[in-house]
């Protein structure tokens, strides 16, 4: 074969390390599938010990990002860098350079779609992403391809094997948060600050990407209401299971509901019976309902060196092959239309069912009390249990509402809250149907 | 915009008059995904009933597969009548008359997958098959281009929604195979005549198709070892659930070993704890594992007039996309290799763990005499459970078996089968780890 596709990989970490390893190892494989050859052009990290590591020639590899970027030769610049600021920088001046890019970085994407894909769509230039959400699921291309005939209904998703590590060590071997955390770090689940997994921001990045994909424009980081796992408690999560069979997932959902969409990352409870619920461990999914194809859910391993690296070499290889043809560029991959207004429901007008576990003070008359209150504001009861008295200064009262209105249950909570009966804040937690 | 692909559909059943729905229906995003609009040049049925449930007007309406395959307009041909014969002549003479093709059939292209393939690499043009094995669900693609970067290790299915309904029926709600066959009858998820799901022979179809993209060439339906539902007991499945936490599933699989690929439909045993355990009722899922990816499982709804359509329509859109920017047939759309010898493992060469229920005359020394026969065939046992003695004429003793080799554990139960003191054939099962 004569013609090669030069790629330049920027960010020589384990992901990095992995798509030179597939791209030498399924070489034949993957020319075949392209038409023509890949070469590495360039390995760039500002760390040369990682380069090293790749064990390709001296003159492939550099700690300048300009070599890639500024050289013509370069077809598709590879981002794994990660964060958002050098990324951007990198990204938009590799689009500015008529490069394609691809990258595995959702916070980027989160913070600069608008800014990265009208810069694309202007060059003539592609980005594409797989491995941005679920690393090797192929997920992103099944949403803008395989499920293009259907209205995305709604996208629920667990997008964070950290959290969902440690939420499945409470569910199923009764440990603390504090010591599953612990254990996820031990088990390289966990970074050692693992503040933006642990607060639902990296999987409310990962719903941006899917829900701007589904919608056709960008829906900001910043419009998805989000809750994190720090604060969720053992208790709940026991009692939820043994009495009613429900299982605690943080959950990132898109919902579209009469051109309004709600977009939520959150630790809700979903029946044992959902397919989602046996979703263990380190890994993801992503539940999709479609118009026409109903429900479809994507399961894998979300994380880690090799499943990544699988999302970033098929993007390599549909990107080079597109090239080949020359039609790189000619298409946009994803639909982004600017001038799409995406109408975002507040929280608040959201509608779930509600698990509540109030601490109260043991005297006669408190559950009067607080359902009365659950009541004036809409709330209705489905089912309450309450346990018996134990002389103890606090007990809990536990209950399960219809479907409400969140701005209503708030209102309620504040009122209860701030009752002489009531000892600590109500513990309030969605319960997905 | 002036260019529209024109698309000719023959088979007007409940999935033709979807993607019509479906083409109407998303049409705006649907010619924003592909940069011009899709016409609807031709709707073929030789009944004419059929054709006017499409509500399309008349002179779009024919009979005559022969106009659709004739007209030079026509740039894709849609075929979507079922069966092997007639199918295949259609396909045949519009890839020989230069129109690519998009089909839902499984059993035309596991039987003609040589014939179809190589015409088509000859004539470049396209055949696209997406509703072929799980109807809606990416699977195809995602095969063929998101996990690109990976060696497919295996591939193990549910990919029939009959058989999956009857053992969830059996399974959990203690039905005879002859009550939930006939409740899903009843339910529209098993045909009048259910035979080749049964059989297993649709299954084995579907795996043949997948098997073959993963491979690189045809791995013809008859290589595949295939043993249906039809025998299954509810004993097996109540005991092998409450004993040992397995679920009986009709399991397509295909593994890859160096270099000897086995491929097999049969009931197997898996644990409760797999995410295909899960998998329920009318519901497919399809679980992959590749070398970098690791496992992933993609699933859904495996038939239903929508949801077939969803996969057919992402195929026109595909496909409509590629003949618009001049790339269709450029490149084939599956690999295919005539000259890759697929080295076929015998099923006698498999080795799985075994499930074997005896049925005994009850009296001292027929479990040693059991063991025996096993042990010289080289199987080892893992477990093994005789009920009470309780002086009926039969009493039946459970095996599990470790890892052994089918050839092995054929023989075996050649020599104890053929024992005065068994009452009737040995009942064996696989346990997929």
């Amino acid at each position: 074969m004569d013609k090669k596709i030069n790629i330049g990989i920027v960010g020589c970490g384990t992901v990095g390390l992995n798509v030179i390893k597939i791209l030498q190892k399924h070489r034949s494989d993957i020319n075949k599938k392209i038409g023509c050859g890949i070469n590495i052009k360039w390995v760039c990290d500002k760390d040369s010990s990682r380069l090293k590591a790749s064990n390709l020639p001296k003159e492939k590899l550099t700690t300048d990002s300009n070599k890639v970027i500024q050289d013509p030769e370069v077809n598709i610049l590879v981002e794994l860098i990660g964060g958002t600021d050098i990324s951007r920088k990198i990204i938009i001046e590799a689009l500015n350079n008529n490069k394609h890019v691809v990258t595995a970085n959702k916070a980027v994407l989160s913070k600069y779609w608008d800014e990265i894909f009208s810069l694309a769509l202007r060059k003539r230039v592609s980005v594409y992403f797989e491995a941005s959400v679920g690393a090797g699921i192929p997920v992103i291309q099944s949403l803008n391809e395989g499920l293009v005939a259907n209205k995305i209904q709604s996208i629920i998703g667990i997008l964070n094997g950290t959290t969902n590590f440690i939420l499945s060590k409470m569910t199923d071997d009764n440990m603390s948060f504090d010591e599953a955390l612990k254990l996820a770090q031990k088990s390289g689940f966990a970074e050692a600050d693992p503040t933006l997994d642990i607060n639902g921001s990296d999987t409310a990045h990962k719903l941006s990407v899917l829900a701007s994909i589904a919608y056709g424009n960008h829906l900001p980081f910043e419009k998805i209401y989000r809750e994190g796992i720090a604060n969720i408690n053992l208790i709940d999560i026991k009692y939820a299971k043994n009495e009613f069979g429900y299982i605690l997932k943080l959950l990132a959902i898109v919902k579209s509901d009469n051109n309004k969409i709600s977009a939520t990352v959150y630790p809700a409870f979903i029946s044992a019976e959902h397919p989602l619920a046996t979703v263990e461990n380190e890994y993801n999914a992503i539940y999709i309902f479609g118009d026409s194809a109903g429900d479809i859910m994507f399961y894998g391993k979300g994380a880690g060196g090799p499943a990544a690296a699988s999302g970033v070499t098929s993007d390599i290889v549909c990107l080079a092959r597109n090239i080949f043809y020359r039609t790189a560029g000619k298409f946009p991959y994803v639909s982004y239309d600017k001038t799409l207004k995406l109408n975002i429901k507040p929280i608040e007008e959201t509608e779930c069912k509600y698990y509540l576990r109030f601490t109260t003070v043991d005297k006669p008359g408190v559950l009067a009390n607080i359902s009365g209150i659950l009541g004036k504001n809409g709330v209705s009861i489905a089912a309450c249990f309450q346990e018996q008295r134990h002389k103890k200064q606090s007990v809990p009262i536990f209950i399960l509402t219809h479907k409400a209105k969140e701005g209503n249950i708030k209102k309620a909570l504040k009122t209860i809250d701030s009752l002489s009966v009531i000892n600590s804040k109500t513990v309030m937690l969605r319960i997905l149907e």
